[in-house]
């Protein structure tokens, strides 16, 4: 586990990603691991790619990509102007699962906020992910606000 | 009411936005509303004007600045590469409370949300504010998530 290594996602490492979140309960029920996958995710990596406010992050294991989290940085007028940086989209590979890899991402990923100067890290989760709520505790979050939707579409 | 008009806030909205997020339970202990207003509120400002995915908006009565909220459009690989909107920091003048001027408010944003695309509208509210939670589930926001925050400061 030693060789494991926290990167910017490229573009190749895109059918990986959307394989790990469409290997999940609610994932599978949303999205689409085609090949060619559909265009509507490669316009969704370029945006994110331009954009330096937003991180698309793996986990590379011996070439593998087993890990993923996306990372954005959101300038906000609230806390005095504090830059908060939020958290979304966290998986790790099924069969690389309860190895301590999902807690290591995070780490780098916190740590790459604080290098940013964020005052937060910010996230939500699904409330019938109660494992996902004690693996965040143990990092440190608190479980301080309830998370709203209004589906769109 | 019928005068009520939404828009993005220009720097000169900035003293009354901060008057408002300040007057508050859990903003004032964060909030510094002075005159002149710290450097670090301008500078989080301009972030937010120099990127078209982030819009400070705000609620103006008669000349007078008496709403306000952050709105961010999120790239996000998840749901198809889809994009999502997010609200923070939501207030309305402590004066004009109750009058049904945070519904609009919102319902404008939601309305912005859809026009640009967005599958969803999502945000965050402290455990606390239970007045909140039953405003935004009369708007159709549904609590299916819990909000987690880690303190880097």
């Amino acid at each position: 586990m030693s060789d494991i290594i926290f990167r910017l996602a490229t573009r190749a490492d895109l059918p990986s990603i959307v394989r790990m979140l469409a290997d999940d309960e609610l994932g599978s029920q949303r999205e689409r691991h085609q090949d060619p996958l559909p265009d509507s995710y490669m316009k969704a990596f370029e945006q994110i790619d331009n954009d330096t406010n937003h991180e698309l992050v793996v986990a590379e294991l011996n070439g593998e990509v087993i890990g993923t989290l996306q990372l954005m940085f959101l300038p906000s007028i609230s806390f005095q102007g504090g830059l908060r940086a939020q958290v979304e989209s966290v998986r790790v590979d099924t069969k690389y699962r309860d190895q301590g890899i999902g807690s290591k991402l995070m780490q780098w990923t916190i740590d790459r906020a604080k290098a940013r100067g964020a005052h937060v890290v910010q996230l939500t989760t699904h409330k019938s992910r109660e494992e996902a709520h004690r693996f965040y505790e143990r990092l440190g979050f608190k479980e301080s606000h309830l998370g709203m939707k209004l589906n769109l579409k």
